[in-house]
């Protein structure tokens, strides 16, 4: 059962926003079914199995200042 | 015994750099002596008793596109 988590991630250009998007997106097909993210938001939605801890963990390996902003 | 390891990794933004400069940088004192990125030149020195292949893949959790350059 998927659920679409939403974190908060301080990202200031393309190549922030590209580097948590390829982050993710490894995961793909191993508990992250998708990822969509706003750079003008801050904001990276992921719909995965995994838990929003496991996401927090994974994102923040990026180095990017990140927090959980709730689930969808 | 530490050796300067020089990488090539992409970054675009200050928020690129330390984004890598803060992953190496949780690892001072665990292996990493210093960290030194210049953003123009896109390139990371660390001062390490890590091998290169270590800080390879450390620096790959980041996202960014990243080739280990050689060692000083």
């Amino acid at each position: 059962m998927s659920t679409t988590h939403i974190f908060n991630v301080e990202m200031t250009c393309e190549g922030c926003s590209g580097a948590v998007d390829r982050v993710l997106g490894r995961l793909k097909g191993q508990g992250v079914d998708s990822v969509s993210i706003s750079l003008p938001e801050q904001k990276v939605s992921v719909t995965s199995t995994l838990s929003s801890d496991q996401l927090l963990e994974i994102i923040k390996k990026t180095g990017k200042k990140t927090t959980y902003v709730g689930s969808e």
